[in-house]
């Protein structure tokens, strides 16, 4: 006999229940939206001090302006305006390895560092001393150190202290952070040049000091672009611009004869 | 010269900013995740009471257990483990005319039957003349109308009692609602038998009332949902069934001689 | 218990069967793709006539340059690029109401006419006199009759009368070709200038001919633009554009302070 | 001044060109839609040789009855009917790395052990000999070779055989087939078991022998599925299975308290 368990929700005639709560007495009008996520994937209910460290995390990663993933979800919104669900699916998809990846590759890369010391170090020194192990060990392998470096913020990405700033506030700086801001402190000693730390990896330290499942680090910032790509959808609705860039980039075409000819 | 406006997010090398404030200022830390999302939305801050209701909404619709959508995010992560962003956008591409539509097919049509009618209603009396005759309008047309009835909560949806509470506690409960709730009242009188007003229903009077673009309705399901795949899957990943979805499926396939042969 | 019929693809230990043939000895080599489309979609095997015209209408639908489509499958590789199914989803779901819809609007809309007429007009005349009265109603209720009229080819459609010759030669022009020819004859009086008839609607009305599901049409076209799609990210990935698409963009944005502040 | 160069579509007012040819008179009805696929992506006009090979492989990969992207796709398309393009990218987003990957892995690896390998061997003890040597370092490494073994066909696939002969008919049995045939006859020295080559394997060894670009190999896949997911998606809109698996797996949801509690 098929058995699907589950944790989330269910419902019959007269009730439905979330997270083994009655959805509309015990949490519409009583838990936030990002608090019901939190718990949803933790199956643990947050502290309040979690969601505001982790509302802030959304808030940083919601919009960045015309982003390729913005711009597809304009385009597809200007060819099937009849599918507002294809144009934010659309969007979400450029959410790879390249632009929103680095969340995820951060928290992942700091949580194999901690675990492969097999201890949380004791102080700064100590998270600098792993930092710099850490560092030289991927300058070895010819390996990138994510969530170091930015396109735009070549000094310093002013989400970064923000959140750093925020989850001391809230208590919930932990070891993944620490280890992301020793690695800012030590780096150059081994690249022979300051790179900022960036706000996707940033939030990627963070998130994973939320104890969220590092394997979903990567799906937070999809929420929050989300909720971006609401943003840009309705102003592509007051004010379009698709269809200027579509005729731009048609205008530009050139025709080249193949190489193989 | 092409020029693209936005009032969105822009960034230089040294700040970042989103519908002109400082995000790492003004908005980390001081804006909640669900206040961003309707100030991008609507370009004017809104207050907390709004915020309020509208995450009530968010709440509302956030996961449903296993609907067709969720199946199908699970379905999707087990054959594309590699790709979370292709599993969430399966799970909201089922976002249509069908399960999760409702919610701006019943906005859209209250603003229509309020934009025909010219002027809202004084009183009870007044909506209840309106509704009466919207409801015996489409009956005439054989039109279903949009957020009424329910296969599983056949008699009564907890989440419509519940959100109206929360929009009135608020002080925004508006026409859009005032309506749907007067059609809750005089349907069975026109259609012989009387069906609860549902939840995707009066979420949809809702957001029309909050004053949300109506071509957007559709689009805060969609985010909501968002959130609850990521509960889907992170469950997925710590207990997963979709393989014995699959497993059941494929067992139970018996080969048919087309009917054509 | 339980059960799935179908008529497609089963598999056992030792052999696979799909329409009932064996994949292996029956199919591979011996039938083309297209045509195993054609079969598995009707539950019948077409005729070679069949199948040059199906391939036709794919060849004419599946590049048409720098659409949308295409720059949103490009943008979201560029930001994506180890998910080459979301690329290629990406630029599907622009597959709707106004770019690629047409094709199947254009059958439907000629199925719907000569349902209504009951009979298949005996001549050109018939055929002129039903499509006339199409048009006048069409324009009467102030709708668009679809497959005419074209944003670049605003006097002929290469692809059109192409298309007639080949289901011409091919034996199988029918009755919805047919009526598209006669709208195109006499549309000109009804609303006083000539329009082209266009490649996707031509191509409708071929497929509706071939006896596919009206409900499929949309299809055919999406299949065409994965074919299509390929070709522009092999191209993305020889000859990036993407990142220059972006950078455009993101130059030439500028900032408009929002209308309700 | 911004300039996208392509060596695809393009269009005039009157003309419609593809590849440097004239859609409509050399293209449409003269050239099949899997050479026009083939000829976009290698920018070279393919013998019918490699057409035939070519069609084969999507011939062998279209459908293979209910797969989880199947049963996506069926179940987008119950909630969202309105939106086939969507059903059709939620199946192609399982077109990742577990199911359907493995033609684009086992393409890149072969090529990779014969780049490492520097030139081609001159006869079968040579590639048994490259095999031997490829399979051992994969064990060292706890490396997967790709494309062996298979759930359900533990002995033979039936494709594997079928797919060489028709590479060997066609003179198009190249260094990649040959290389992964050795690799199944080496395999049981190195493994102590004997795993039978996959048809998915096959299919990429024969991709790269035709000259595709290796990080193209898995879009041939997702094509060939487009043409299966159409297939899905008629039949069930003529007898419709997904409402009947939705309720299967709601039926038998049953909600466990989460582990935390």
């Amino acid at each position: 006999m098929a058995e699907y368990p589950t944790s989330l929700g269910t419902s019959d005639a007269d009730h439905i229940t979330l997270l083994g709560q009655d959805l509309a007495e015990d949490l519409m009008g009583k838990v936030g939206f990002g608090e019901l996520v939190l718990w949803m994937v933790t199956q643990r209910r947050p502290t309040q001090s979690e969601v505001r460290v982790f509302e802030s995390v959304l808030v940083a990663l919601a919009d960045h302006g015309f982003t390729p993933t913005a711009i597809a979800a304009r385009l597809t919104y200007l060819s099937a305006p009849d599918s507002l669900q294809g144009a934010i699916a659309a969007g979400l998809l450029g959410g790879g390895s390249r632009f929103l990846g680095v969340t995820e590759d951060c928290g992942q890369y700091l949580a194999a560092v901690l675990a492969e010391a097999g201890e949380i170090p004791a102080d700064d020194a100590g998270f600098d001393a792993l930092a710099l192990d850490a560092v030289q060990q991927a300058r070895a392998a010819k390996k990138f150190v994510p969530g170091i470096g930015h396109p735009v913020h070549k000094v310093r990405d002013p989400r970064t202290p923000r959140l750093i700033e925020i989850a001391t506030e809230e208590g919930v700086r932990g070891p993944h952070l620490r280890l992301f801001e020793a690695i800012g402190r030590v780096h150059p000693q081994v690249l022979g040049r300051t790179l900022p730390l960036n706000g996707a990896g940033v939030c990627g330290a963070v998130l994973a000091d939320l104890g969220l499942p590092l394997a979903m680090l990567r799906g937070f910032a999809l929420l929050a672009r989300t909720g971006g790509l609401l943003g840009q959808l309705a102003e592509e609705q007051r004010n379009p611009i698709a269809n200027d860039i579509y005729m731009h980039v048609d205008r530009n075409a050139t025709y080249v004869v193949p190489k193989s000819e």
